[in-house]
């Protein structure tokens, strides 16, 4: 997925503000249902984040272009692990790993077959 | 209302991103309800902004200590007015006005007394 | 210029939060310069927004994909005037009149020929 | 360092958007410094985020009062490390680790003295 950094993304510093990186992360995992025609939010069923491990090797800028990649490494009934990069130009500037629990009701949940299946 | 700029406030420019100063004036109509231990958001019964006319007069940025006012121009039976100024040390950097009406079930609907009251 | 709304851009009300209509009008009026290898920021000189009128006419919801145009209609030697769309499906859900001021050092300054053709 | 929750905070979940709890985070950071009168940022020097360890326990809603409370845990020349809470009348929502280098032109530098006695 790829994602443009706009005025609004960026801080005093004249880099990519470091929360908004987690914005980008969760625009690609949402992406990825999105790309099927599903949503990863029903109603009183979703996905929250429990768990982030974030590396900031490098600042994203104004205006760059920038590729947000999304990979399973953690596939539980009703959690799932997501290992992410965003890349600029092909060089690594931040690396997350997210650990997300399905929520019914605000509850812990078995994840539906069919938002699961979009990962095979 | 006391607002402090911090880096998630400011942008690229050195300054507060334009759209924050929206939310600066978001805070201070919710806190004047805060302020009475009340809500101005009930399940399906809240307030929507639907016209904005700003006037970014200064910038503000990192580490200000704006005030942000609150003044009721207008009331309908479904929607206020209100007339906000965005300070800092006694000097206008920002106005709007804001019309907000009242939703139940995405619907308009009268303002419920107990939140009018609080105007006066 | 085609945007998605993600979680980062819904509010409690189920609906997009009211400022981040201003980041979507602003990713599209970057966007122009950006489509032609430019960049509407340059160090010390860059726009910034002088006025805002906006109508909130329907709200757009999580997971819409959302269509934003930008017409200049009004340019002067230091600001120019854009009036912008927020559509979903061909249905206009905000409007928006952008007056950008062009600064350098802070300070009103002719906008340069190349930006400034941009929109011809 | 009190934080509300206002609507920009929140998403169509009905909860704190997940990314916002590092803002809340970075603002109690930047407090240290204000509270001093001294300030985080100094144009070509400060502080960026190399590392973030987070856990999401429960989830913050529209309108709390939240508790974010910062102790530092490593000081080195260069970088810092804080543990952070987020907490909700005394129950912990969140906690974070959070490590900081100083940068002076982009690239690492020692923290002044002025800055790090601020910790003691």
């Amino acid at each position: 997925m790829k994602v443009r950094v706009y005025y609004e993304d960026t801080d005093v510093g004249g880099v990519v503000y470091y929360a908004n990186y987690l914005k980008f992360c969760e625009r690609a995992r949402s992406n990825i249902f999105f790309e099927k025609g599903m949503s990863p939010h029903n109603s009183d069923e979703f996905f929250v984040v429990k768990h982030v491990e974030a590396d900031y090797i490098k600042s994203a800028v104004f205006a760059d272009e920038l590729e947000i990649t999304c990979e399973l490494i953690e596939k539980r009934a009703a959690s799932i692990t997501m290992y992410q990069e965003v890349l600029r130009d092909g060089e690594v500037l931040f690396t997350g790993k997210f650990k997300l629990a399905y929520l019914k009701d605000f509850k812990p949940h078995r994840i539906p077959k069919e938002l699961i299946n979009v990962f095979s």
